[in-house]
């Protein structure tokens, strides 16, 4: 139970992280901090949150992963630790943790409100109410690291803040209308339609489609354009708007060597169809 | 005394940063290598002093924190390792440090001159002129965190260069004018007025303001508007210019969701205004 | 033999990094992973081999590279382990270890094939195509710094991807021909024209000179401009065009505080010529 990760939208040329760094290793020196990001848009709550499904089933059991994206610091928003799988969450109870809560069976939330362990400077008589990453979930995530028990932070608490994050939908038979959810450095498209939901609608694979996603039997559109379906990147001509089933389960729309963000003006929230053919 | 901290205005795309872990970590495999930021603007000391102060508190005795924002490289600017209050800096005498001059009680300088704890690479024959990040500031950390007493690394010096930081002034009674100092990564604009200030002044907080700050009877002005003050971000509305007294103790002007530095079209040395209300 | 780093063009926003790092904790929560860039231009192998050759020597024996800059992913481009000197490479067969092919004396290189050390998503069923940062070349890497012999991971081959690098021509007696091949972030223009170049051509230092590079003795041109030789950047006047062997003995044109990217409107591929004056 000593590794933490910190995923913000603190960026990388301010003394934010690196605070959190220190606080963390004043409690446990031995504790292992490994940033995820610090580029999250600054206030996107949503791309926070996709982030994190993204990277912490990857993690060691016991991994502890702060997140700070917090436009509502020193408000009434709660700091929470979310405990599931194995794995603990620190952050603002602002839906950051939203896709924890669908995928983990059973998660515990408790409401941090000890002061005990926070992190109050020495010029400072009370805790802060503009630095939580390094005054409230830095400290606490440390002290967890150690072995504190998670009731000792508060009281377990039964109704998170939950993000409406756009389901896809079923919009005539055998069509999905999803949204695109995340855009990359590449430039590439995440959507929220996955490979869980072709079984679901019981579109089973032809033979030559691996048992992961409908290949050749689904037709994907952005903008009006249809796009081809590939496995890898590399399979896209230069230039060719494609899509395939990313490393996460998503479909996601790319163009190989190229930007489909750009090509297309795309943007979150963007439609996407996935239209099975006849 | 095995934490190496990094702020350096390296940026995070080339190798500089890479090279200066590799030579840290050649000499003490047990070194914790702990990034602060790559991201200072290139050649800006005062970003880099500002970073040093905002972030060394927060670390564990014993932490050593390499600073590399070092345009005269290779000059007669002298390399040096500073000592203070159980935190040790390694970087260019050229003011980087002028904040923990004023900061702690009682600090040792010693001008770093013993070749024997330079890095020469195996192809050069002489120590290098252009890279002392990796040739003389990291060796001398990693030898520091293997225990190296501090006077080995060469003699002891009195008159470090300072910036010439530019100090508040009470231009009548009651009004201080202040400067942008640093603007961070969401276009809040931090100045050098600090919560000090108004104590040392005699303007004791009323009844609804917390010992730290004078919020309700003190008037910010930047660039002729007058800024509501505010405890957090989330307190001020979508839009509208606040301050607040930040997680380091300074005035910091805001827009919660938005951004100051371009609402304002401000730069570093802009004054603000801080007038007690009659 | 636990230190691992990463190079890659993932960047700083995404999940990519940050999942791989948790790969490798998971197989060998003992390794001590460190990022040497992740902002890699997306897809230019050349820039990250560059970065690779620039990095390397700088870290203690048993150090593993993690290359990760990788447009063919799950196309028929080969995974490897390249291993020489006490230094060992992981990552794609498409030339991104060209330079150390030319600086190591005996290089072993290993195909990797061997699946049991591959990671798979526990919702996959097989190896997936898009992500191998993540599914190969992170925990490969893990699990040689857990101490399996490189042949477990694969067969020995002989003939890897080589980058047909530009090397310098001498286009008249005593002038060099060279090109501009990295740009850093500071505008600097890296040439491959390197300290080794003019001992080879017989051309002895004068007296006042280094033994490392002809400073007196050579005529630089960039574009038509004839450029003042340089120890160090501070020796450069504000604003005038020079150029020094740098920190890894390449030819580099600099501007002393400024920017020659932009000044002399460069690009990766220019020429550069090096002419001895007579």
């Amino acid at each position: 139970m000593s590794i933490i990760t910190l995923t913000t939208d603190f960026g990388y040329k301010d003394y934010f992280v690196g605070s959190m760094k220190g606080v963390v290793l004043r409690i446990n020196p031995h504790a292992q901090v490994i940033d995820i990001s610090h580029e999250v848009e600054p206030y996107n709550v949503a791309a926070a949150a996709y982030l994190v499904k993204a990277s912490y089933p990857y993690f060691p059991e016991g991994t502890i992963h702060v997140v700070v994206v917090d436009p509502g610091v020193g408000s009434t928003r709660r700091p929470i630790l979310v405990e599931g799988d194995g794995s603990y969450f620190v952050g603002p109870d602002n839906g950051v943790f939203t896709y924890i809560y669908q995928e983990v069976k059973r998660v515990r939330i408790i409401h941090l409100t000890s002061q005990e362990y926070f992190f109050i400077p020495a010029w400072q008589k009370a805790l802060g109410s503009t630095f939580h990453g390094r005054d409230i979930f830095a400290p606490v995530a440390a002290w967890l690291s150690k072995g504190i028990d998670p009731l000792k932070f508060g009281e377990e608490i039964r109704e998170p803040v939950k993000l409406s994050l756009a389901e896809p939908r079923w919009v005539e038979d055998g069509t999905l209308e999803g949204r695109i959810i995340y855009i990359d450095r590449f430039g590439n498209l995440i959507t929220n339609i996955t490979r869980t939901h072709y079984p679901a609608a019981n579109v089973p694979p032809k033979a030559d489609e691996t048992d992961q996603w409908p290949v050749t039997s689904v037709k994907v559109i952005l903008k009006g354009k249809v796009l081809a379906l590939k496995h890898f990147y590399a399979e896209g001509k230069p230039g060719e708007p494609c899509a395939l089933m990313n490393s996460c389960g998503h479909l996601e729309v790319f163009i190989n060597l190229g930007n489909a963000q750009q090509q297309f003006q795309a943007s979150v929230g963007d439609p996407v169809m996935a239209r099975v053919k006849e």
